[in-house]
């Protein structure tokens, strides 16, 4: 699913400058509401109808079987797009759309991955995940004809708002790889997500008690706990990252959105700055221009990485491990780049909106916090340190749910 | 009053070093609770009671009325120490240094300002201030024998804590300078300080609906609005940004120490770090020696620009133009860069703890959250400007109470 | 002239390909040679006659003269990855580009234009310009049928490589362009350029002492010197400007390049670093990551910029102002940007290779003294006002030669 | 030797004032000479006889031989006032102090340091030295009642200016200190220094050629290769480092000086800045004031570092380990901040001085290739790793000529 693909159907064309708009829309709708939801920080169980209603959770799928048919370059957009609004519904949509693809290209059963995506569009279903790689893992045990699946993870982004959850578990030496519907018996979505950032994100800790698990549910066989994955069941890394790199963008791009009105309305001009409005002011023109700048450079590259990834990806099982290795350093130079520059963004508004602006009730603060809190879901220094090995020794990383 | 004076006097000596002492376990003890305090945000009356009972409102105070008989350097380093526990406190005994000191060099009549001086030590009296320039002022009306006081200023900080509050007013085409008690009638301390950072600050509104002001509490002759004060007498603005520039140090001295206990017991090394303690953490100890390097610069400038501040003030009456103007621009070097390394440094601690120590209960966001709000109170960018003005230029800053 | 375009010619997608190994191979070889055509600092005539040779001056111009037909984007990546090898040949192929292109869309006679065009692919001639507009300009008088050019231009790029030049002169009131060829009598490009980089570049000035210019020299009709220029005309800005993106980052990727090569076989491990080569240390590999993370972002924004630029001139006449305005500021945000990156990249490439890469031979610093040298050219801080005034006031800027 | 020993001896009090004028004279000149100085790259053999003539090399000696009394703290600025005008010239004379004070501290004999300050004062001997560790040490073989000495070293600043080299070799396994005259046969100093920057530092290689080497040479007995140093006589460490810190920073303060008579004199305002002259440029104002700010700051932590340095070595043979690592700790933060700002000023005051700033007779690139060569002595990042590891984890680095 190329641009090029996207060029020849007119209707796909159309289909998707809808979806585009949709999001559009629903992000300017976040933004007004920014504010009261990152002080409520609860699930955001309303905002997740709405991207169903809208078929945003749709879009990647299949066009054959309802969905909106874009490729991941449009659908990490659409991720942007709507961290503009509010940071955690990018992420959460981001992470769906890893969870939720994930099938296509890891299931062994092409028929299931295709049942599966055709009852996830069907129902409008969010995929969540629990397979963090730091916390002590999900065992499962033979019970009879099925298996009985306990353990804690401690975070699993969008637990409470999830219909399915991707999940790994050990069994035995083994490790087994499957798909659980969130009604299932013994399932339980912690309300223990309590940090300073992404606060809708929901990414308490989640449990499983007993958990009845059929085989229907599992998507990969048995392997070995130290047999490496097939290359293509890898790519939900350098997806990921990807999915980061651009919420954070997407997070510093509606800050500074917020910052410009503030100025343009509210920000007084300074006292000794000759300047009759703050919006003329010569310092909060050149750091606009700054973070513009940066912003712009960062956006650019998020682009040319997703294209990469997405071009890697599209040859399927023939992809080979330097070709998703080249890829996936494409995407971690993207979230080097990225998280500095949300970063910074974020923490500098606030020079130009000035002292008052930090009044609670705008609650200003929520973008850095966001972007604080997520970019170190895994240490910058580290993914840099991976682009710098593949530069100086051509070394690509070794893949794992970090790399 | 010198360090060469503290060589001297060994009693002097010795109190000194109990007034650092108590201050340097309360800022301990502040450190501990800093979070829950943080959380609350209340106006904060026990602690400013503590400083009381310990002596450190009095520290600036000459020994011969009982105060502490420090100097500025000294007292500013007071304000440092406090802040490491509590940025808040830090800014609140720096504010009350200035605000109280201020009748020393500004009084017309020396034993006025000898009077009160012993009043407030024998009494541990808190000073605010309402002298926000760029709100409109408070206005002053004859009403019989004395005045009636009526107005808004919309930031006070201490406003429900201070004893006394050093004010000025419109009275026609005059300025009026004086100092009320806060239990005179009509005085309104508002509880409407509700911003990102600084929550213990106590910086809300402050109203006075015809409170009565009596010739006693002049300290001033009344000056016409366009006359330009006595230059000792414009001495608070240099002291009040090393008031700032050593609690934004403070603060960001107190977030590394918070962070390097956390790195100590409770981040865990990363996957591929190849170490077996985050402590070891190349990046980790490559990060905070820069930090530490950066404040230790920043620091010694703060100390070097302190002295030079109290050596133009000791000058007394005789201080000229230019002498305020060059110890000035110290002090607001000072300011830039200490702007500069407390918010890089709070914001970026996060890099060493890593990702769970986002969790809410920390509050670790505090301190940034605490730099980022006051450092706005004049705008950087025009503080480099002032010092650039006068570096290549020869110009020094128009007295006004931002520079 | 789209990459659709490109995609569709079957024959055009291999000599552009040839276009663009040729470009690789001559610019290894520049790299190979770089240190001693820096020390040399000379007019690069024998690299300007292989541009010549291998068909790279004439890249942009249409296929159906014998040109490579390829557009802006392209042609600016041939600047890049020139200036990879050579920083000064980088900026006079780009020169050439803007320099020669220029009678496209400003010529008022398309026929004219068409034949300069085919003299120029025919003869391969390199085309320089005397249009400095900070300068004193130059001035034509009335001589019989002809006129006679007098003045000087301070800089004038490529001055004695250059076999055209496009100038434009003071007539009275009016403002001429045109176009002269470099043997025209009384030419004088002194030998006067000495400059810290961009050592190869040939900026010097330009005299013309009574040189004669005939009506056929002229590409455009006399007019005001308020007039404001035809929009499509003004396009030489944000495509100048552009090509200096092109070539700063060229010059960092070819630094970095070298530095890398260099850290492979000659930096040796630190004493205390634990690691058994230089290319294993973990600071290294951080800042080469960093590195290369900051040159793809700029990279992806100059091609995003160099695509909106294409774009706007490719509406010809009806090119709006604000078309050309919203492009050059995508150009002009990737200027502001490039300068950052490059400016960090060059400077710092040392802490990579260590001290003994300070050796005068290897010449490690003229990257750093290329990009320091043109940086300046205008300064970066109007250019990021320039794209604040846009972010947050709409504006467009005045085109200008500048802007 | 402290500060107040200068305050209380009126005379001393005096020569020091001397001393520092004569050092702001000699670097006034230099200044005005430092282009064309750096464009000869010579030994500055006229520039050390006039710091010999004006009594600077024996600043640091006791007055009772005839020296100047010095502590290290005033030594130090010496070094940052002499590197304003040169930075070759302030690296010299600091390498000076610390070659030729080393004896002092180290020689196992009193009489025998005591005698060697007697003759370097009474004839002002140049003191350079051959220590470099990272080189394949020199070597002594037993000829007869003496020694000879054979070996290279890569670096040796200074190396044809000096009188005196202080120098160690193996025996064996053991390694010798001792002092050699430089009129000694086989003493071979080759014209080997030919780097970007540091060009009059002279620190091209030496060579021993059976250099005979007598018992009166030695100041230290033989000791074992593994043998660990006394404490004291490994503040050669701290102190070089501390030379560092003071002659990139005076380099930085001439960088600045030179720029602002640059923009006072010659700059001209830009075309959309809207102000006169170039020196009411707001950028051009507010840089300045970061740069100053930026250099007051590392200066105060030079300051402050070398008292903390100065004050442990007061100690003599009594100081501890532990006192002498926190003491180079200080030096070390110092050398990691001075880096950063000497770097940056350097190689940004083009952003104030613009385009025509770049010819190369001004030669304003020289401050940046002098603090680019010199700052990668030892690379900055360990640096910052030795300090974050005292802050996190209170280890003092191990003594070593880097550390």
């Amino acid at each position: 699913m190329t641009a090029l693909h996207l060029l020849k159907d007119p209707n796909l064309h159309d289909d998707r400058a809808k979806l585009f708009a949709k999001a559009e829309a629903i992000s300017a709708d976040l933004a007004r509401r920014g504010a009261a939801l990152d002080a409520e920080g609860k699930p955001p169980k309303a905002e997740i109808e709405q991207l169903k209603k809208e078929g945003l959770l749709s879009a990647l799928h299949p066009v054959e079987i309802g969905g909106g048919g874009l490729d991941w370059v449009d659908g990490l957009r659409l991720v942007r797009i709507l961290a503009r609004g509010e940071s955690s519904i990018g992420q959460l949509l981001g992470y769906h759309f890893v969870n939720s693809q994930y099938i296509y290209w890891a299931a062994e059963d092409p028929d299931k991955a295709w049942d599966l995506g055709v009852e996830t569009v069907a129902k409008t279903l969010y995929w969540g995940a629990a397979v963090n790689p730091r916390d002590p893992g999900l065992t499962l045990r033979k019970e009879g004809e099925h298996y009985l699946l306990n353990g804690r993870k401690t975070f699993s982004t969008g637990a409470r708002v999830s219909d399915r959850i991707n999940a790994n578990a050990a069994f035995g030496d083994q490790v087994a790889n499957f798909v659980l519907p969130t009604d299932r018996p013994g399932y339980i979505a912690n309300d223990d997500w309590d940090n300073i950032g992404q606060r809708l994100s929901d990414s308490g800790s989640v449990e499983f008690r007993d958990s009845p698990v059929y085989e229907s549910d599992f998507i990969l066989p048995f392997a070995d706990k130290d047999a490496p994955p097939a290359v293509q069941a890898t790519f939900n890394t350098p997806l990921i990252q990807l999915v980061f790199v651009n919420f954070y963008l997407g997070t510093a791009e509606g800050a500074l959105d917020a910052a410009i009105d503030y100025v343009r309305t509210t920000t007084r001009p300074w006292l000794t700055s000759g300047v009759e409005k703050a919006s003329e002011d010569p310092y909060i023109l050149e750091r606009i221009g700054e973070f513009r700048a940066a912003l712009k450079a960062s956006v650019a590259l998020a682009d040319a990485a997703a294209t990469a990834v997405q071009s890697a990806l599209a040859r399927g099982r023939g992809v080979t491990d330097r070709e998703r290795g080249e890829a996936a350093i494409e995407a971690y130079a993207a979230k080097v780049n990225a998280t500095h520059v949300a970063l910074d963004v974020t923490a500098r508004i606030f020079e130009l909106t000035g002292a008052r602006s930090t009044a609670s009730h705008y609650r200003f603060d929520r973008y850095w916090r966001n972007v604080r809190t997520h970019t170190l879901h895994d240490p910058v220094f580290y993914k840099a340190r991976e682009v710098g090995d593949f530069t100086l020794n051509g070394r690509v990383p070794e893949p794992s749910l970090y790399s």
